[in-house]
C-alpha cells in the first residue's frame, strides 16, 4: 500500500518520531513522509509511533492507498525534508 | 480535483494562512486540509497563499488527484482540525 503521513508532535517527542517515520517512509517536507509500505510494515510504524505518542498532544494522521496514485504534488516555499538528507 | 493541503508556517503567519485554507478546503487535522476543488479555486488558493507566505520560513505541500480515491484516512492521537469547528 501507499501511505501518505503527516505528524504533529511536541517538540519534546518530534526527534522521535521523525526518526521512526524515516525508517518505514520517505520524508518529503517538515512533517510529511510518504512511501509504500507492507502491511505487516505499516502494523510496526503505528505500533512504534503508539509507543512514544502523547494522545493528548500528538497527532498523526495517514492517507492510504492501494498504490501510488495521486497525479502530482506541489510544493511551495520552504523545502525542509527531502531525500538529500538520507545522503 | 481532489486535494490534500499540508502547511507549515511560522506563528506569525498561521492564523492567516488557516483562514485562507478553511475558505477552499476542509479542515482535517491541524496543519492538513482536504477537498474538492475547482481549477479556478485551485489558482485562486495558490495566489492567496502566496501573497502571505515567506518562502524562506514557511512551506505548503498539494496532493493532487482527479477526484477522492485514498482507501482511507486514519488518525492516531489528538483530533485539533475537524469540521466540528464550521458548526
Amino acid at each position: 500500500m501507499f501511505i501518505i503521513l503527516v505528524y504533529d508532535f511536541n517538540e519534546r517527542r518530534v526527534g522521535k518520531a521523525l526518526k521512526i517515520c524515516r525508517k518505514y517512509l520517505h520524508w518529503v517536507q517538515n512533517s510529511v513522509f510518504e512511501g509504500e509500505l507492507t502491511k505487516a510494515n505499516f502494523v510496526k510504524l503505528k505500533m512504534e509511533l503508539s509507543g512514544i505518542m502523547n494522545e493528548d498532544e500528538d497527532s498523526v494522521i495517514f492517507y492510504i492507498f492501494r498504490s501510488k496514485q495521486y497525479t502530482d504534488r506541489l510544493e511551495m516555499g520552504l523545502k525542509k525534508g527531502g531525500e538529500e538528507l538520507f545522503l
